[in-house]
């Protein structure tokens, strides 16, 4: 069991309920920072996404839409999960992550049934159903990327790293510019996402990866954490074992509010989830560079 | 008064309940088909917005979620809303069109203050904060595009046309040649779009464009109704007067469903709304090919 898998653990309770826990491991906070330690969006998600899944009579969540509230805090915390229809095709349940009384993540989560992910170009179903894919992103191999490092919020109270310290990013060097205060004038990250731990991908996983590499705003200039506000994951495959790729751009900054479209594509060459979300530009410290 | 404003009217019961009318006029069946009509999708969420915004302490819907869990029938409704945090920067409220006490389309809605649009190329906005846009759309002037008339689904029993009687659609004609047969073998679609009565865009009009243009898989050669099952809508500027130019794309196809991106564009050439859609592909009637 991996650190992630345990950080996303829920506990049954009730019918529908179901206890978490917030884990420091997956904190993001500056170093030195007097504020208490937040848990990264994508964790959360994941740790919706597992009550769901716990009861839902489908198996993959197609279409998960969550609200992010409150921030989430490092304290004992309960899913409630309502079931809103159970259709042969689709199924849609409220969940909402509640610490002290107060919603924190407010999620919509329609499950169904995806194909599995196979080597690209083979078609993914039998039979007379469309099957269309849109062109793929280009990202240099892993080898010429720019290993990220702990890229930013170690969270090391107690000797844990936090966030930082259980991913891994390998970034295409056009979009690592921010790092050196050399934006490349462009809201685009892409490059390779996996956890440190090996760890097969899943829909959890796919959670963790939409949101998973630095703010495209980076590319624009802007520093510090970009609070994500509404985001929404479309799972389209089962995705093949192996290392995700992820591509995101953005297409509007405007009024303090910029948008985040991120791609998923599986190691077999494959779309298998999408994302997009709305965030508020980041006005932290001018940190972002630091590669420790 | 438009029949879009009387169609997505909705009457204050109590706090947080409004009564809704799905109005006919709006209606999407195909002539002389024995199923009841159902409303179009995009009247549906602009009625829930209106309960949404009579009740908000911010003016604009910048991300609104939906996911459509039963087909809103000619019969009354009611929206729940209830607020679940009321923020300076954002509010988030849960909003739920009902009927026979069934939820028919359950959205999460978070309201706050997007920019007004300016021409083109005009700073959006004072002061240091970034204002970036990626690039337009390349569309046809209207004189070069293809009234899609009447496009499908007319509903006229007592005389009144449907949902396809009330907007009018200019196409590229690069995406119509599914209307002869001939579809263009990439899911696109890309248009002008608006009322038939005058009326000034807003965020009700754009929740009703968004999803307002003919299935992408149609260029695919789908044809028939594509239910969509999920939908969240960002709104990014307020819009200028005028017509509005709407893009689509979609990104994969399997499994029975797909995705579509839309993005609005007002006259001043500013980004006015951006939405995601997961839907089903649809196996309806070869009937979309239809003008009248």
């Amino acid at each position: 069991m991996t650190i992630f898998d345990e950080a996303t653990a829920v506990t049954r309770i009730d019918q529908g309920r179901y206890a978490a826990h917030p884990d420091k491991r997956f904190a993001l906070v500056a170093p030195g920072s007097a504020t208490p330690p937040v848990i990264n969006g994508g964790v959360m998600l994941a740790t919706v996404l597992r009550a769901v899944l716990d009861c839902s009579p489908l198996p993959h969540p197609v279409a998960t839409s969550a609200h992010y509230l409150r921030v989430a805090e490092l304290a004992p915390a309960e899913i409630q999960v309502t079931w809103l229809k159970t259709g042969r095709t689709a199924a849609t349940a409220r969940a909402t992550l509640i610490q002290d009384d107060e919603p924190i993540l407010e999620t919509t989560v329609t499950t169904g049934t995806v194909p599995v992910s196979r080597p690209a170009r083979a078609p993914l179903m039998d039979g007379p159903e469309i099957s269309w894919t849109g062109v793929a992103p280009a990202i240099p191999p892993p080898g010429e990327c720019v290993n990220l490092g702990e890229w930013t919020g170690t969270y090391d109270t107690d000797g844990l790293a936090g966030y930082a310290g259980q991913v891994s990013m390998l970034l295409d060097p056009a979009v690592t510019g921010w790092r050196f205060g050399q934006p490349s004038g462009t809201p685009e990250m892409r490059g390779y996402f996996s956890l440190r731990e090996p760890r097969d991908p899943d829909a959890l996983m796919l959670a963790l990866a939409v949101d998973g590499l630095p703010p495209v705003v980076f590319g624009l200039g802007a520093t510090g954490w970009a609070p994500t506000v509404e985001l929404t994951m479309h799972m389209r495959l089962v995705p093949a074992l192996g290392p995700l790729a992820v591509q995101a751009r953005c297409r509007h900054v405007s009024g303090g509010w910029f948008d985040e479209e991120a791609e998923v594509w599986d190691s077999a060459g494959n779309l298998v989830a999408q994302s997009r979300q709305i965030a508020r530009v980041g006005r932290g410290p001018v940190r972002a560079g630091a590669t420790a």
